[in-house]
């Protein structure tokens, strides 16, 4: 792949129109739209379901060939000259958190959508396929476990793994997703893999960094490793007024110095390191009975490999030590290296944004996204816009317009260009 | 009264029967029993009614006299020679916690019970009545305000304000209050309030220092005060791998420090002084957000006044300072002073165990009991048993037969002289 700036690629961006993209964000945010403004998009949800036929009118209207998958990902193509040769894929998600925002994963399919569209006006010709993705179940909101169908379709994980997965309102996944499948019987069904040229994800950062910085664009050099786990900590309940305390295995105490000595051990001048406790269980939580036993959870996240090595494997000996004379147990829940975007790819989004004047920076995605499961069988990359404050997974998430349509620029020109490209 | 020993006591205790007393215990615990050896009888529930069902059927059995009033306590009375004497009150409660035990309150209601008989038995009249009681809902744990029957008994608060209070169960007070009356329409029906002479109320010690000490009865010189309190953390959401460490107001963390600052405050070399956070709500709870709010109780307890006015008015600033950044906010929920029980009872109790040769310190309760709203309106005292590990509260609480029955008989020599005194 070259990273030069091609004219194919500017007449795609200039294309590109704020309004009708920012129309179409705002349309999509009104299916599942909670009362505060935010949005409530279950993964294989009725709402997921409305999402899916508000996006399948679009393209059809348009002219594009809708398909979908056995784990509900849905496709959406612009032909290439080369009708079969691998597509270039771009793309995100249509599910929300509980209480999410009109952006998380929205922006990614519909900045694809804008982008095939304005290729259309431009009369720009790519010699590949364009297809959209909308990935099944990124967040993770109904169904715990996350990145369901781009895991799936990268053959990271098989989809006879999850059906049996029970979500947040008692529905199996397997149902949910025979209910979402149901709901489309006419659209043309995709194999289970198949090859991919490349994959662009367009994402809000979910982070400060770039409207701190006031720089619209950042091609995204990678996604961070993550070590998660769940803590356990047995100690012995009591009666808070009977019980010396001398003679206490509180377990909550244990847990607060169990959590005390992570913050030495996670402490970086360097701020680079992530360290988060944000669940905490406390057994039987009755405020006049000592704590029988506690359970916290640790994430724990690094751009750099070494460094989740070294600290995460210290962190069973802190904890027990701190713990004491409370016993504690690790469970891990999971376990992700740092993902790499091929610097090809990288240079590919800065070349583009640069060709059209708009500011752009590299930076290391905090979030996982389901480009982490598409980078391990395509070239994959990913390109973010602000969002303020850096709030996301909030009703309040919000990205300025004029935002959403840089990025889409940047993608327009950089799809144009992979879809050139052999 | 005096504090000398009696012959007619003597004779009361030498006709407690510890197999039959120990039968007694363990038919009423199979009544809401649990599949782990503990007691789920919830007041005014089901079982509750069972459990007064079979109260009612010995004490009839035994030719004793049942009433009720009007927020269900249970009175057993055994006549004196002068019926209209304001009577001498023995007793405690038949609700257990969800995953109580076989023995916390059900002790002090069959002690009473076995005492009665065994007065009978041995031939001794007394000039007083002798009630056992059995307060409505001491433990709230169905209904959160606990001591509702002693309570309202002893004027301290009206029947009217509980009557809509919702249970665990989605069931208000009132309604399984009238249930509960509806199950016993024979029952006598007692006034609201009456004078009573005295109150002994006999329990398990829920704590350790008989069992240590090796001594089989406490004389309990009164109930240490407590200050209870919420503290609510407010911080900032945000995504656990985007957002860096030093732009977080992270509310578990916020609190961690305020409660490693209260465990500072509270610290006592003497360890008199009993500090318990027994309670933590984390929101969102989600492992991979920030909290954003934190809500800790604080159960502070002390036998002296003055230490529960100093410290406790030292908990707002300390908590204060150590969340900052974040905003803390401190809803006090129960504020008790400590309880004195006269020293006359305390001395009677100690004269007539002293009397029967079994082994009896003074012993201060780190518990609320009953006793405490009834220590309002008459001369009170308690008498604690040993129980194994001081565990109560839980499935495995347990108290000798042995024990069970040397309580009993020094609560038999006491009721006999309190009885017989004007």
């Amino acid at each position: 792949m070259e990273s030069g700036f091609i004219e194919a690629a500017r007449a795609a961006a200039a294309a590109v129109d704020e309004g009708r993209l920012w129309q179409s964000l705002m349309d999509l945010a009104a299916v599942g739209a909670r009362s505060d403004g935010g949005v409530c998009r279950h993964a294989l949800s009725d709402e997921d379901i409305a999402a899916r036929a508000l996006l399948i009118g679009w393209a059809e209207a348009r002219g594009l060939e809708v398909s979908v998958d056995e784990v509900a990902n849905l496709f959406i193509r612009r032909r290439g000259r080369q009708p079969d040769a691998a597509p270039v894929l771009v793309g995100s998600h249509l599910d929300s958190q509980p209480a999410g925002g009109k952006f998380d994963g929205a922006y990614g399919v519909l900045a694809g959508l804008e982008v095939l569209i304005a290729l259309d006006e431009a009369g720009v010709e790519t010699q590949r396929p364009i297809d959209i993705v909308a990935w099944t179940n990124e967040e993770g909101g109904r169904f715990d476990r996350s990145c369901t169908g781009s895991s799936v379709w990268a053959g990271a994980s098989e989809l006879e793994s999850y059906l049996g997965d029970i979500g947040a309102d008692g529905v199996a996944l397997g149902e949910a997703l025979a209910k979402t499948l149901a709901a489309t019987p006419d659209l043309a069904r995709r194999p289970r893999r198949w090859p991919a040229h490349a994959f662009i994800e367009p994402h809000i950062e979910q982070g400060p960094v770039l409207e701190t910085g006031n720089i619209p664009v950042a091609a995204v050099t990678g996604i961070q490793g993550v070590r998660w786990m769940n803590v356990e900590v047995a100690g012995k309940a009591g009666h808070a007024g009977t019980t010396p305390m001398a003679e206490r295995h509180d377990a909550l105490q244990a847990a607060l110095r169990a959590i005390g000595e992570l913050n030495t051990l996670m402490s970086d001048p360097h701020d680079r390191v992530r360290f988060t406790v944000g669940r905490v269980n406390v057994t039987p939580n009755s405020p006049n009975t000592i704590p029988e036993k506690v359970m916290f959870s640790i994430d724990f996240r690094h751009p750099d490999e070494a460094v989740l090595e070294d600290r995460g494997g210290r962190i069973a000996e802190a904890v027990k030590t701190a713990a004491a004379p409370c016993r504690t147990l690790i469970t891990p829940t999971l376990t992700m290296d740092p993902t790499t975007f091929p610097e090809a790819m990288v240079a590919i989004i800065e070349a583009n944004a640069s060709g059209l004047g708009i500011g752009c920076i590299r930076l290391a995605s905090g979030a996982f996204h389901d480009a982490l499961y598409a980078a391990r069988v395509c070239p994959t990359a990913m390109i973010f816009i602000p969002c303020r404050n850096g709030l996301s997974h909030h009703p309040d998430e919000w990205a300025e317009p004029r935002h959403c349509a840089e990025g889409a620029r940047v993608l327009a020109a950089t799809l144009a260009q992979l879809a050139d490209t052999s």
